[in-house]
């Protein structure tokens, strides 16, 4: 059974004059341990990215880089056939901008989580993962890497020794694979239920497909997301039911270390 | 009389599957003392960022940041009516990306260099300049600023203590206010005759104007333009002549240094 | 007295994933009589095109184009220093790929109303405007300018017998030089006064200044913004108000027609 | 054996301040016979468009779309995994605009030719091809869609009975399956040889592929790059040796008709 655990959320995620999801970044933050901040590839701009991670630092919150694809039309979440090299070079053009803004901010970057597309080609491809973590490792052998249980990326972080983050995902639904059915449409989960899924999964570690049967879920994270519809009655609910149960919630660094 | 000269050149302004200019980067990373590196929003993109600040590693040359507007269509050369706040932003995210892959191949960033219409907005603009050289100093008080010596940022970097260095342009014209002369179109100069005119400006501290009388300038750095036809050329005369005439070529921070 | 006057808005200023505003498509596209399509330059994506395009069919609303500057991050609404040769063949790439989904849907293009920035650097910059005209012109005679009544647009089209149409804008302040007075920030309006205020306007031909005198407008359509918080209700309410005194809404180019 | 073909080029493949290869575009547009424009989405601007059109025009060349993946910094030789639906949303949009430039400058549209990465995805996916056929015929039953002769687009255009042009491509090598090997790397061919391999491909039919067994090809139009080193003497060379075979060059429109 989980004692502490990490809660992360998508930030800063809009773009130039857009939002996205109605969820304010303020009311977000203060929930969260660790923030995913989009860096300007899919979504984000030099201005949010600005003004969120300022909140990140403000709340205490871990700082993570959420590089994506170069899609913002279509949000990071369409597969761009590119070589390793090329997308860990966008990787780390993303990272390095975040990282300034904390700079500017006094907060440090705890973690690296690619996004969308980019997170799931990752996940299924070795060679990609081996060269970000490597490219990563060589430019700071602290910077925590987010994936999924099921991944190349954790089997490559794990055997690398590099610092990783194993996610589970309160508002998407598992297949018998234990990977996460992605989802374009997003309709209003009930936040109850998502809090006792997580958990359920901190402390059974057991999550029940969109099949019906259980399987095992290891995570030293929880993801929600800033867009799904309810995220701040999500988020709260999430947080007042873990703590309620004695799972401490704290950045991916204190759980790491705590491990 | 300068006995010590920075050399800097604009270097990665392809983007994409696109180069600009003729002259191979390798060529010109081995004339040059500073590079100032294309970081995406005007020019480069993560790939040529890579590959040239591992040249510039190799070659010992000072790192520069080049920020631009974020323009790739007009090359950053076409003014954006934007506010301070939000171009220090653009500035700060750029300033980080290069900084990144700088991390990444072991060489630390020298100085920043706004490009093109930003250059010369920030030249007149002194809000602008205040702004970009407050947040710039906050987060590294050794980030040296370049600009032209009557400007702006000059006057104000000057007043908050903060290390500048003004750029005398080997391949630019000068009015009688001694500003430079933006011209979208380049011909092919005399790479002589523009080596005796930066050995006149570092002996003399004079140059003519296209009015054609002289002025005093007064500079810290050489810039010529990759882009410049014959730049190959253009930097390996310079070179000879300043150090035949026993002018040294080193990054800014070493000028700044031995100033 | 009008009897027949255009109501047009801003359509399909989302990005990709992104949507601008809480009023739904479907619900602003049956009460208004003509659309200003986004065009990708500062909003809007092939995708929204389609589909907005084929609403306005589908209700009998008039099609424009909306062009912009280049400009997604700052939404078209930052001044981009670039020649009027530059800034017409962006227009006439913006009018063409709107022009395109009109024929795929079966509607003939009605209008062309310049966007942010770029309708209020038109209004000012005679050069503009002149080369905009003829340009459009030269293609399409019938092809309709939406413009402010004063301003430069309109005095260069009506010197050239090009057909124009002037703006009334129901949710923005007037100044005293008969100019709306641009905001980035927008409360939420009441639909009954801005309904007053076009009827008025419409009947009378006045309008209150911010400075709280009454001032002469003329036109031959009316505006009110999608995004403007509660812009359903408000083009519900300039719909009855004014059809319940009397005025037809019908197409811009009815409107002129009647004339 | 063929006694009338096309020869077609890309064209207006810069975007702002980059050119793309070494080619003026007046002196590729005398030797050709269609060109497909460049629309923005991989390269291409509204200002390359119209000058490359207005150029089109005066040397009586067929006017072709030459839609990509929306990719600039790839090139659009990037396969983006997309639905047809959107995909063919992007070519009406790009379609569009290359057909306004055409009216502002008294040419009307011949032909699409998918470009890149895109060309060779609708060559293999037979839904894409159908809903890009399909709507491009419900728009303009007269618009020639370009492809590669053994491609799922030429099945589709074939049984739908819409007109259709197979390309040989004259700087590209063939496999044994008759598709061309795609390479990122171009050398500088001899513009004797290629030119001596299409007269063989007009006359007998057959291509020798990169294994070293002839194969038939079937084709109604021939295609060189202008980014290929030495695309002058190449399209001088090919005009040359098949003029003086009997082999007639004419737009694809009179290559069609005259079948």
């Amino acid at each position: 059974m989980r004692k502490m655990v990490d809660l992360n959320c998508d930030m800063g995620e809009g773009f130039g004059h857009w939002v996205l999801g109605e969820a304010p970044d303020e009311a977000l933050m203060a929930l969260i341990s660790s923030a995913n901040i989009a860096a300007g590839f899919h979504a984000g701009d030099p201005n949010s990215m600005d003004r969120v991670i300022k909140l990140a630092h403000i709340h205490g919150v871990g700082l993570g880089a959420h590089p994506g694809y170069r899609d913002l039309q279509g949000f990071g979440r369409r597969f761009i056939d590119t070589s390793p090299e090329e997308l860990v070079n966008d990787i780390i053009y993303q990272v390095g901008a975040v990282r300034e803004f904390g700079r500017r901010h006094g907060i440090s970057l705890q973690h690296v989580k690619p996004h969308g597309a980019l997170y799931m080609e990752a996940a299924r491809n070795e060679e990609l993962s081996r060269h970000m973590i490597e490219s990563l490792a060589a430019i700071s052998g602290q910077l925590i890497v987010y994936c999924m249980g099921v991944s190349k990326t954790y089997e490559v972080a794990q055997r690398l020794g590099h610092p990783v983050v194993r996610e589970f995902y309160a508002d998407r639904d598992y297949g018998a694979d234990g990977q996460i059915v992605f989802s374009r449409k997003v309709s209003r989960p009930d936040p109850e239920a998502l809090a006792q899924k997580c958990l359920r999964a901190c402390v059974d570690g057991k999550v029940t497909t969109v099949e019906g049967e259980d399987i095992d879920v290891e995570f030293e994270s929880i993801c929600f997301h800033s867009d799904t519809p309810g995220a701040v009655e999500i988020g709260t609910a999430i947080r007042r039911v873990l703590v309620d149960n004695g799972i401490a919630i704290a950045p991916s660094s204190a759980v790491l270390e705590a491990a």
